[in-house]
């Protein structure tokens, strides 16, 4: 869809840099949160702030990985975390608001991973408060019609660095 | 927000294994299309098709690493392929409807990516042909209302395998 150039001071600030000529919201969204394990940490965080050990038992990673994953979310202020036993330095970690904006994101994927990786049907269900299951429908601020990728235009943003004909 | 056992014959199916004892379908959603640059490979075609030096030049990646992640999407039937030189064996990729229903993800990478990593605005922006620019909005189906996190809630879906306490 795009690509381009991208800011090496830019690209520094993020977590790797193999997308680092990506002039790409997706890609920088992929820097970060594209790491193993990433988007699980967040889905379990999504619905309660959780301990350590609650998190590790859940996710059945080893203490190393998720600890790693922990120290750089805080660091790209995803998740934060606070002393809930300061005798034995127990933290709670829990989403920031950048990190809750990944609900769609995870919501997207649980959708995809409903219709084509679920043969017994979906391992859960979301529901709405307003009472029905929860769809995943995205639509068009605007008109409210559901978004398709056949009735949406390419067009360049303020951050675009290239050549319009270079445009997807 | 889900865990739990994950049938090994299933998990053979997929990718890898490491998320294998997630009952999830964010976990195998993720085993599919979380490896490096296949999500980027899907943004590429989501527009149209492309040939391989197309793709080669857009994701400035190596040849071996494309040809391995086109292959593995073909044989995830996300990806199709044709031949457009027979005497060339030039082949040109399209997105299945598999793959196109990919869209919501890569779109919400999209929306948080352009709210969190684009100092200079936006790279690219959506336009809908309703003529607005596209929103990235999640509505619930029932009844049209934006999704928040905060206002569903987790129930054991016909997949869940797992006492019902063990729900997130």
């Amino acid at each position: 869809m795009l690509e381009g150039a991208f800011a090496a001071s830019y690209g520094e600030r993020l977590l790797g840099n193999d997308y680092a000529t990506q002039n790409c919201s997706i890609a920088r969204a992929l820097e970060v949160v594209g790491e193993r394990w990433t988007l699980l940490i967040v889905r379990d965080l999504l619905g309660k702030p959780r301990r350590f050990s609650e998190l590790e038992r859940r996710l059945a990673i080893s203490k190393n990985i998720l600890s790693d994953r922990l120290e750089k979310l805080a660091r790209l202020q995803i998740v934060e975390s606070s002393r809930v036993d300061y005798a034995r330095d127990w933290r709670k970690y829990r989403l920031t608001e950048k990190g809750a904006a990944l609900f769609p994101v995870v919501n997207a994927l649980m959708a995809w991973g409903d219709a084509y990786y679920a043969p017994d049907g979906p391992p859960v269900i979301l529901r709405h408060t307003c009472g029905h299951r929860a769809g995943h429908r995205v639509t068009c601020e605007a008109c409210g019609e559901p978004l398709d990728p056949r009735a949406v235009q390419v067009t360049a943003g303020p951050g675009w660095t290239l050549p319009e004909s270079d445009l997807p």
